[in-house]
């Protein structure tokens, strides 16, 4: 049984981690801190925790948690870790920080991205992408794990193996991603607000938002050369999920003919198996299907299924996931189960909630 | 480790029994019965089950099924179980029946409101109504019960402690119910359309919805005489939750000076805990909050508030549940678990989600 | 042609006013006031308002504004009308108030449930209550309108006829209402976020929202004498739409032949159409149906429905508004047009949008 | 005043055109056909047109139609006029088609694509193609008009003037677009349910929808060579509203110093104005806003916005309309005005609806 404190518990993030570890049979909640709630009792600020969570919200000192727990999650804005992390901290504990503040690797892009600045690049070099499935091994050894964003899971999962097999060309790479709504936080701002949201959509943040460099950084490596691809994001009256639809125009690849030839829906198909093959939370739909949000809702998984477009010459790549499971919540605690030792979907065997 | 099945494994509440039971310690499912789905693959009735499930659905041959299992639940439409169930299946088998079959005990009540003739009146004695909360040594050496309906579950639990004790006149009791569309099940119908259903609210089944008998049958035990309750179901624009909202006018009782008043709020919270102090799956929430049906999503809780309104001399009772997991599935499992003696929240510690 | 000024323009309710007149024939927006947005573009505020309004926000100053208008429209919060209101203002403008500033006549009584002080009830003698139906030949003449609360306006016209012929006893009223969540305005608070109010549904101010003194006021002029009403609002997510559920007992009316006994169904379809047979907007549905929120989306139109209980001895009366038209800015137009002579159905024709 | 009849009155397109059509001062509507619910009055199949309609449904007979009225509209299923349309028929009324049955020239693609076989390709070559701003002058002297699909209004006019301005390559374009549940029709369908669609999203019809030829051809026409163009279409949590987000790579154009580069944020601009610019319907947001399928609810407008994007060379377009407006009924409308020669917007200068 290890100790775990949540800095951020009160935001959706946050409190999702706070589902998950509940139903964790290897973890125990010592700490929950939130700046905007301090000693308000936690089921107070959400009601669905009530005679489940007694525990009242503490303030941020992460320093003095560092010394009580073995892993602390920060759920909490850009900068934030980046301002506090020291190398006494990791050397008592280990971190799983959702935020952006080391998932790039250059802290210039960051910088130009987020426009703020990084105060401990010195962390860059070591801390490790955790998108599971990828870099599971690091994973293992981390002391610091960059927990990856929730559009850039469900992106780079559904691209991924067809961009390391060079099926098709990553310039090509176009990204349309739909989230729900619980993706644009817990503040209680104005284009977040019921009436403004229902029964509408709209994209977002087009060709600037702060996930992109995540993408090219990931999906460059993928490709072992740098990569530019279109991303934009896109509000969907829902609470929950995300789904990335994803254009590229497909590879000749040499046929056992000896031609050239576009890739077949088996050997598109083959390509996912390679590396999903033995993940259990990556779901390769069958030929033909579609993957849909609510197929995921509540749990770690990550559907995709794909189309070939012999007209275009194009593939159409889908990937769906819960934005606050595999692309945050979920996510952060299977890194946790990697980093102790523990059984990879450990409290995270969940089956999705339909309808 | 026991075995189950299900007949009307493809409806909404089929649905989540195979959910509930996936995350089951003590119960294997064996049989997926679906009318409609006869040799398709489960999971491609429901996507979310996409790897979780291999089977393919069976027809509803519950003789044979009752010699395979230790234990049927039957979601299917009224009328289908009393045409069917036999002694010899009750022998082999356990039976926990999700209609209304066996819920009323008196037929000519349940063949006025449900207008189908009951075949086999015979049982109706033996089943035990299903409420854990109230049956909850009955269900232990039961082979029937009649596990109660979504409405009935919250607006019995939301009463029941305040009929017994006396302090409202349950012949002033007004249930008005707001329900989730999954409580409208799976079926192809206009009226469930989602243009129909979004943005939209209404009542329906106004004065003659078939919960009404089975809430004064059951509500009447505790006044210890015949109620006569009015209860009107509404349909709102979400997929799961129900909330109560109960009226009744506050008896007089005797205070501790001897004089007769109405009682006051630490009097009614007070009964209340007496009823459901012990219960983990009853949560009386604090003096002041109104439960809200997100805070149980997902769960098997049932959430009770209540406010005194002095002016008027009435109580506002109200009540949240899911009406897939308290109001249906999740109950049959609480069933289980006592007629077989497992731990009572068994596969049933489910966090709410939220959002 | 005259010329309008909205003071609060920018709030759900002013911006529905601003559809409305903007489809007004015989009326121009000359002051589009928002304290949060002066000298912005109303459009930048109200995308959907793009090309149609090209003016920006002013200031306050009502009294600049009665001097260059021929009505004001004061969509703002509570007490801020009774703060500025003064007889000059009176003598050059004509206003329709959307707060509850002058909507109750006991000073006392708005002090308590509004818990602010009143700062100029020498006027709650002269306004008068906007609800068209039943003070048609007060508002023709009215300087000062106090337009009826959303959940009123609703809740009253469903009952009025019976309450007005005796067919109910009113002090055995409740009223359920529901609320799509416009009517919270559009303030950026935590509860009105989407993902707080989306899959949810809960009560609030139980026992104690400030419409419940309204409704009691006109209902008791419908009564001839004072009456005490249980009410209560529900938080329901869907942008637009009011529903009111209305529980009552009946009483026993004399019958042709003599004797007494609850009144029948065309006895009760007679007393409505009594009140609204000539009315425009106001709808009495046919025997057996059950207003939708939807059904009267987007317009004017109060729906009404009933269903007689004879096993309660109660009524169920069921009325449907959208509470941004006929509950706020619609009736406030309805009110305009019968102050300066329109027709009264003039910019208000509109035909409900479904789906 | 002219005579209207609609064939296929009680899908959701029909529904459309007779709110639509109950607004406009030009014309009656003296049929309200619908095979599926011959005699029953319309109020009943649609409970918001109450007293606003007082017909009942007739049959399909549209030979007889034809005498009775000036202009028949039809939003049938595809196949259904061209198997019943005559030239006696259009000597005697105008026709207005909402299906696709006119859309495409070429009888084969129609074929290929539709999967039916085309009963009256004669007068293909007459029909013409109904998107009012592309059309105007041929659809003014038009006997037969074959509205455009709800999609591709949206995404042609999207891109249309860049297209024929030769600033994006055509063959790069990328059309993702989202839709509302009304697009799919009010046939019963399990995938439509409320408990189906509501949370969820997902793409269907993948490199295989309908809607792809017509695109093709009518970018064709502006590119002035064959296109060939991804489209895909996705189902969306909400009643109504299309956006679609399109993708291409931009062409370098020659600059006013003689060089070629990409064309600038004021170039594309100009492009958009030069051909919208005098057009009621469309509405080029400023530079920088994303267009909110919410601000054009309920209204014919469609509202256009780009982003373009340095880093990859492309550019992103986005395009809002209402799909039973401008995506259905109101273009139909706009046509009719056009081919009677009423002002384009009569019944049309609809303020969109927010919230």
């Amino acid at each position: 049984m290890i100790k775990a404190g949540i800095i951020g518990a009160t935001g959706y993030a946050g409190a999702e981690l706070v589902r998950l570890l509940l139903g964790h049979r290897e973890v125990e909640i010592k700490w929950y801190g939130s700046r905007s709630y301090i000693d308000e009792k936690y089921a107070k600020v959400y009601g669905n925790m009530f005679q489940l969570v007694e525990d009242e919200c503490l303030d941020d000192n992460i320093e003095e948690l560092a010394k009580q727990v073995d892993v602390i999650f920060t759920a909490t804005p850009q900068g934030f870790l980046a301002g506090v992390l020291t190398e006494e901290i990791l050397k008592n504990t280990k971190v799983i920080d959702l935020s952006a503040d080391y998932r790039l690797k250059n802290v210039n892009i960051y910088e130009k991205w987020y426009k703020i600045e990084h105060k401990s690049p010195q962390f860059l070099e070591e801390a490790v992408y955790g998108l599971c499935e990828l870099n599971r091994e690091e994973v293992k050894g981390a002391r610091l794990v960059a927990n990856p964003g929730c559009y850039t899971t469900c992106s780079i999962l559904t691209a991924y193996p067809l961009v390391k097999e060079g099926l098709i060309d990553p310039n090509t790479l176009i990204v349309d991603a739909k989230s729900g709504t619980s993706g644009a936080g817990r503040g209680a701002k104005l284009p977040n607000l019921f009436c403004e949201v229902n029964e509408n959509m709209k994209a977002y943040g087009v060709a600037s938002h702060r996930h992109t460099p995540e993408l090219e950084e990931q999906l460059g490596y993928a490709a072992g050369k740098e990569v530019t691809i279109s991303f934009t994001p896109h509000l969907v009256p829902m609470n929950r999920g995300i789904l990335a639809t994803e254009y590229a125009s497909l590879k000749k690849v040499k046929q056992p003919d000896g031609t050239f030839a576009f890739p077949s829906c088996e050997q598109v198909k083959a390509a996912y198996d390679k590396y999903y093959h033995q993940e259990y939370f990556i779901r390769v739909l069958e030929q033909g299907m579609c993957p849909e949000t609510k197929w995921v809702e509540g749990s770690n998984f990550a559907d995709i299924g794909f189309q070939i477009d012999e007209r275009t010459g194009r593939i159409i790549m889908m990937g769906a996931i819960d934005n606050l499971v595999k692309g945050a919540a979920g996510q952060a605690v299977q890194n946790m189960n990697l980093m102790f030792g523990f059984e990879e979907n450990q409290g995270l065997a969940l089956v999705p909630m339909f309808p």
